[in-house]
């Protein structure tokens, strides 16, 4: 391409060399007009194109009808069954290359689901068996449905714990446990509903309104609490506080230091304890030795359940699971309230796990669909996850959703597509049917300890220093959720996890940034002087851009600050006797939208310019802005010659002016 | 100032001459090297710094503190004297002069409020003289606190109405009124507590979380339901719905047609809603008779009492107002419920009130301060709203705020400060005093005429329409709120009013607008292609703006969206065999602020461009945005050498290369 090494303009930013695009390029030492290009008018939309593209941007914004462009109708079908059913897509391509990566990682998630969902079920006041119900059904639905490829789908800490706390507090486990576990099924039932309903009607990105780094504290204080309700387990004390909160444990557990304690549960508990921390330490180390942490739970069990078979521990008072319900899910359709006070206790406990496990799903389905770079439709993904539990509590099975720690060992163990969720399943199922009653001797001290190990993962401090380091807004988020799960209690830190997200987005809104900008020297570029000491400042004019789009929310807090940056400027002009200032540049580049309120704003800080005889000026306003600009008659108000490209063209225009004025 | 005519870079939007500040200006012809700015990476604040800074700009955004810099402590404990009561301050430099016009202006809004009080009283299923005392004692608090010189303090309609639906659920009024009483003066005092505490903790801004054109809805739609309410008054109908909706009052007119109806009161209430609107026309045609409207309805109160005295009509069936009750606010601090079940509700049905009023109160401040050019401390003028409210539950008074139409009567009759509130509360006091006896023949229906004319203004059809064409998603709401009220209640529409403004603040930050940039040929401005069609997109090199702060909500988004405009542009690039895409340019300037979510989505649109073969270009980063992408040490991952001032230095960087690719 032409590029004219004599070129003045290479000395700004302004730089004819930089368009290799452009061929009419003619050389700007022999032409003194101005550039002349105009703030430009898109064509202006109809009310329904505008309705539309609103629509789409915010319910379709991956623009999942892509594929079916000019299609003919019979793709179009398959397409929309394959939409529905990601298996018949892959499932075609299937290798039985593929089927041995499955088959391994398969058989590991497996021997790590199954104590754990005996130990979760637990933990939401179920019986065993419903924990190992859920690994059986909704991991083969889902594998139909779902198009995560690492995910590993059964019953997880943190819902089971939710869901434990809401239902104990309705329905006492202990004294009518049928009536716990129907209300257990429906709040499942409306949890999937929610989840399916979000997918189908697009509002997936409801779920992103819980910001990460609450989601962080989250999920550690839950980690903590749970942890904490192992002591149970763990040190063997047979009546414990139902509260969850570290207090009232800690209570509990002090009380019964004389009494409650028995030696035999803590040495089981903690010996193995400290041998599955090893396994995951090492596992940590050696990224080829994750099998061994991957199977280390499986293993304790094993050899406890042994140990206590022999010793017959548990006439010293070990607690042992006990006998756990033979045969496969039986269907619960008949259980669910669809009708009477439960129906609504059930629906808004749904609703809430529901929301909780989706957004663990989502977020790990998204991690791994990073890592192997495959895109992830979250709307679908959670039409997959609501019908899956929505079938799963028509079967006795309770929320479902994917596991952090284990889709961690899917992945690790070669998984390659969902069929190594139905490997497990078969291997759940199996268990079932053959092999529960061996779990009779299984100590819960292990269950314990499991689940400890388990949990210790959700502890992210590493994200939360990051967090710390990077935003400390968001530090103060996380350490919000945080105490208010560990000293509160779950719904509690929940509650608080939300509100903080939404008062963070509320205060975004109402409180955009705005810079005063300067002229880098030898350029047109006009940047944030706070940010480039060396940008100097125009006499006679002041640039000030306003960081967001001009809505109701912030109009009058935009129009107050930018008549503070007047007075204050004034201040300094006058100590230091400076040009006063007869324009005011409001750089409009960033501010992609106006509303009503905040034309009526510009229009006020019209109003008190003129008063203070400065004029007004706008740079480079959005298709957006100028259209409203001009509806509202705003740019017949202060003139169209008042509004320019860019920054530069509209201080060219003035600055010299301004500095003859002095 | 220096000026090179024969300055090569006049041609571009790069010009010289743009910096007359620029001391180190030199002829560009001679220099080639590049302009050689660094994005500026501003000095690291401490976390206390940081939060300082939030906190200023959130609570005190409006520098309240301003004067108090460097004062001795005698003059800063003026100055906090002078704050809480501004009286201190205007009212040593009142003359007579300006009493003149307060006088004038004071006596018309009397002449005012006193019919309206009145019928608001009734609209709020009080007694009538309970109304005439909220124009007693709050206009002396609000003149002792206020800062506004033209607001005019007493009940106004749409707050009474909200208030009298709000009563009449909890305890029924004719049955009981006297509990009903001391509801409402409990749920005045909370009102008045909610406002002077969102003041006091400078929450003011919550208000601004109703959006204009919701409010303009809201307003319209319950000036429609306050005056079909009158046709009960108007049309002298006995037994009459309770409900609020259009449909169920509109039934219950129609059903009393035969029988219900009194002609004579339809005869007076009709010519003189004539007589009314007629001089309200008048007054609008001929600004300077707005005096003729200010005084016509106490000059019908006086003829048609007169008239129904001497016909005796009220024995033909015409309503009349009977006895008020004689004498100025007695005490009723101990009429607030300060316990019981009561308690609860008149503080949730203050809350709500109070808040409305407030937004009331405060948009009339706002638009007479910017008539005549002076501030108003929102959050100030809550503390002073607040106080009167709470003293006025302690005097027999119900809720009372700024009324539209009298703030507009007292503007144009000239007032120069609060004292014509004085004026009128004490002409409001007289008639306590002296005439209220002579109101016991006013016919029902010339107030019900009185506020059908009062509320006409309250539907906003001019700013409706300017909605209409500025911003229909702004009509949309606006029309939500205004059927609300007219189909529902007054409440159900407050709240579509309040969901719909939230709403549309939660979708306006989970989907930023980002556009695609193209350079306008013969200068380095990158612009919106879709705004500026000869822009023209740059050989292999994409460039998106993303125009919004990047945050949890919207992270995902932003990085699905880049992806997609990637994914569009490739297709095209196949079909018409362009160069491939290499270099992605994201132009940051209007990010002001990213938090760790939107790192990560940077990171994740990372490794998805790096599988494409795609580098990662950032252009002109602001300072929190460069702060923290360093400590999050993304730009170490990126390299320094990939974040450029300008998207015109990263394009001359990068251009050329790309374009010899083919």
């Amino acid at each position: 391409m032409p590029r004219t090494v004599s070129d003045g303009g290479e000395d700004f930013d302004g730089d004819v060399s930089s368009q290799p695009g452009s061929r009419r390029h003619t050389d700007s030492n022999s032409t003194h007009h101005h550039h002349g290009y105009k703030v430009g008018f898109p064509p202006v939309k109809g009310l329904f194109a505008e309705f539309a593209d609103g629509v789409k941007e915010t319910f379709f914004a991956d623009d999942p009808l892509r594929e079916y462009k000019d299609q003919p109708r019979s793709k179009k079908l398959w397409l929309s069954l394959v939409h529905l059913f990601p298996v018949l897509d892959w499932g075609r391509s299937y290798t039985f290359g593929k089927f041995k990566g499955d088959l391994v990682a398969g058989l590991t998630i497996a021997s790590l689901c199954i104590p754990q969902d005996i130990g979760y079920a637990k933990l939401a006041n179920l019986q065993p068996h419903v924990g190992l119900y859920s690994s059986f059904v909704p991991p083969l639905i889902y594998a139909l449905m779902g198009s995560s490829r690492d995910i590993a789908i059964g019953p997880v800490a943190v819902v089971s714990l939710l869901l434990g706390t809401l239902l104990q507090e309705e329905i006492d486990p202990v004294k009518n446990p049928l009536e716990y576990s129907r209300l257990a099924f429906t709040a499942t039932f409306f949890a999937g509903i929610t989840q399916a309903m979000l997918g189908f009607f697009r509002l997936g990105f409801i779920i992103e309104f819980l910001s990460h780094a609450a989601i962080v504290g989250f999920m550690a204080g839950a980690a903590i609490t749970i942890a904490l309700q192992q002591l149970k387990g763990l040190l063997g004390i047979a009546k414990f506080t139902k509260k969850s909160d570290i207090i009232s444990v800690m209570e509990s557990v002090w009380g019964n230091v004389h009494h409650g304690w028995n030696w035999q549960t803590i040495l089981i508990g903690s010996s193995f304890l400290a041998f599955l921390l090893t396994t995951k330490y090492i596992a940590k180390k050696n990224k080829k030795l994750f099998w061994v942490s991957a199977i280390a739970p499986l293993i304790s069990v094993v050899i406890s359940t042994f140990c206590v078979y022999i010793t017959r521990a548990d006439k010293q008072g070990v607690a042992i699971v006990k006998n756990i319900k033979q045969g496969i899910n039986p269907p619960s359709f008949h259980l669910i309230y669809w009708s009477g006070p439960y129906l609504a206790k059930g629906f808004r406990i749904g609703v809430v796990s529901g929301m909780v496990a989706l957004t663990e799903a989502i977020a790990i389905g998204r991690t791994f669909a990073g890592m192997k770079d495959y895109q992830i439709d979250g709307n679908k993904e959670m039409v997959a996850l609501g019908t899956m539990n929505v079938v799963g509590s028509m079967t006795s099975c309770y929320v479902a959703t994917g596991s952090f720690s284990r889709s961690a060992v899917n992945y690790m163990a070669g998984c390659k597509t969902a069929v190594s969720n139905v490997v497990m399943a078969i291997v759940v199922m199996l268990t079932l049917l053959l092999i529960t009653p061996l779990f009779k001797y299984t100590p819960n001290a292990i269950l314990a300890s499991i689940i400890i190990n388990a949990v210790v993962n959700l502890v992210d401090y590493e994200t939360a220093y990051l967090i710390w380091k990077v935003d400390k807004m968001d530090f103060v988020a996380l350490l919000g959720a945080f105490f208010g799960v560990v000293f509160a209690s779950v719904e509690y830190g929940l509650l608080i996890a939300v509100a903080i997200s939404l008062g963070k987005i509320l205060l975004q809104v109402t409180r955009p940034r705005t810079a005063l900008l300067g002229n880098l020297p030898r350029t047109t570029i006009y940047r944030n002087v706070e940010q480039y000491p060396e940008a100097a400042k125009v006499p006679g004019i002041m640039i000030v851009r306003v960081d967001s789009a001009i809505y109701f929310t912030n109009s009058n807090y935009v129009k107050e600050r930018i008549l503070r940056w007047l007075r204050d400027e004034e201040d300094q002009q006058q100590e230091q006797k400076l040009y006063k200032t007869e324009f005011l540049i409001v750089e409009l580049s960033p501010v992609t939208d106006i509303d009503t309120s905040g034309i009526h704003a510009l229009e006020e800080l019209l109003k008190a310019l003129e008063k203070r005889k400065i004029q007004l000026i706008l740079a480079n306003p959005g298709p957006a802005v100028i259209q409203k600009l001009r509806s509202a008659k705003f740019t017949e108000l202060i003139g169209d010659d008042k509004i320019f490209l860019s920054v530069g063209d509209a201080v060219k225009k003035f600055a010299p002016k301004s500095a003859l004025n002095v």
